[in-house]
């Protein structure tokens, strides 16, 4: 079979299986529909955090340690700016930076976020379809027993340590799916839509909080799969289990379909996840992505189970 | 005697004279008053070259080999700037970027440059007074046989190759002296009034072409002594030189002190240039500036040449 793959994505788990796709099939069948609702604005400068990791990913620049920002990295601005004063809590790297001053730039006069990141694809021969969700600005916006918090002040300022009791999406009544993003999903030759392993609270769902997109995945008639971001019953990184405690859910890939329910047709779990019944159809594969091979397997593994439905 | 000494100065030979300054004397008692027109708003950040370079001097961060920017800086922003096809002819070192993200921050949010500079000066305990010329954007515009060119074009851009006929300092009949300027140089307690050897044509005329600081070295009770740019009949660095050959002067320092007729009261050439008719008062030494001991002397000569004129 051919035909396009289309992810939808947050950030380190999902660039993984975005970077799998480019490796198991042809990049330019490859659309990847990010989350933006961590964006913020740092120093004046605007930040994307998802994208920025998924461009990294794909074009082999993203540091493997950190988990975000770029490999070989040097922090002489950090240093220079917390000499002058300025805030050390948001790290940005040196090289990172020219990322955040271009799109300040590129806003500054006009282009949407959508025009920006096409650019830097193509500056990089990025050959997958890298797609903001909006072209809008949405916020993440979180309540929780330290009161109401921004995304990156609960994320990277407080560690996700605050109990989070609910979680918005501000500006996202009034958002537009960006160019290409309703057209993606449901194109006659979209072969699969995919659901990244990232945080379905933090990261899926903002995604799916703008007006049209839940409909699109609803309306496509490409299965719908979805890769839980649990491995062996716990989360691999990021406080997805931590949330599903908080929000009252039982930590299991279980709960995840039931997150899903309605959307997706089919979910990809963990060779290690107990079993348990499903209301949708279900395949296992080790999902647990290290290695190039791992991104693969698991990249071919959500296809096939996307195929086995048509 | 003690009392304030008061500097105008541009670039890299003025910062050694105000370094020599705070070294000879104690650096409270030293104000330096800065070419403000060099500065330009680069990739949305706004750039002070000649305020960098003295603050860099005079916190022992500037890069001896470049003559700008600081020692031991990296230059990844760069590389990832040209990557994603940003311009890359106006270097931006990475810890360099701190003081233009943190001044565009504190210009957006209102706060003028002098009061930007005053807080960089206190973060990295730099004792002498750092005043720009204005807070009103004064810029350097030259009519070359490349046509009308801006500063950073001409300098930076081009590398001061074309020939140029006649300079202007746009924005300069509207600017009003930045606070402290005109108070500096006519206090009752000032000791000196120094004019650095910087190019009088691109460094110290924006300064002089702020309404009232003229006429506040006209008014001043301080002797008022220039240091010649020129060693041994030529200069050190940069294009003062040629462009006195291309504005039909003559290159020395009897053209040096016409050019600042009415305004000196005496000169400080250097040792090795040829004897000649001055119309101020003339002192000597080894004006070259290389090591700690040479701004020292270049510095304690120069206001012993002022002393001298009481």
């Amino acid at each position: 079979m051919t035909g396009r793959i289309v992810i939808l994505t947050g950030g380190v788990g999902g660039a993984k299986l975005v970077k799998g796709c480019c490796e198991a099939f042809p990049p330019d069948t490859v659309t990847a529909i990010v989350n933006t609702a961590d964006d913020f604005v740092h120093l004046g400068l605007p930040v994307s955090p998802d994208i920025d990791t998924l461009v990294y990913t794909l074009s082999g620049k993203a540091n493997p340690e950190l988990g975000w920002g770029r490999a070989g990295e040097s922090w002489n601005f950090m240093e220079a700016l917390r000499s002058l004063g300025g805030p050390g809590w948001f790290q940005l790297g040196d090289g990172d930076l020219a990322m955040h001053v271009l799109r300040a730039l590129a806003l500054a006069a006009g282009a949407p976020l959508s025009a920006f990141t096409a650019g830097v694809c193509e500056s990089w021969e990025i050959g997958a379809t890298v797609l903001p969700m909006s072209d809008s600005p949405v916020r993440t916006m979180l309540d929780t027993d330290a009161g109401e918090l921004e995304f990156q002040d609960y994320f990277v300022g407080r560690r996700a340590a605050p109990v989070v009791s609910a979680i918005r999406f501000a500006g996202a009544a009034d958002a537009r799916p960006g160019p290409g993003v309703i057209e993606a999903i449901t194109a006659a030759d979209t072969r699969a839509v995919l659901i990244a392993p990232s945080n379905p609270f933090l990261s899926v769902d903002p995604v799916l909080s703008v007006p049209g997109i839940r409909e699109a995945l609803c309306a496509t008639k490409a299965p719908v799969v979805a890769v839980s971001p649990l491995v062996g019953g716990d989360a691999v990184k990021g406080p997805t289990a931590k949330l599903m405690r908080e929000l009252g859910m039982t930590v299991d890939a279980v709960a995840v379909a039931g997150h899903y329910a309605g959307l997706i047709d089919a979910m990809l779990i963990d060779a290690g996840d107990p079993q348990a019944d499903f209301a949708v159809t279900v395949a296992r594969a080790d999902t647990l992505m290290h290695t190039q091979a791992d991104r693969v397997r698991v990249a071919q593994a959500a296809v096939a189970l996307a195929d086995s439905l048509r």
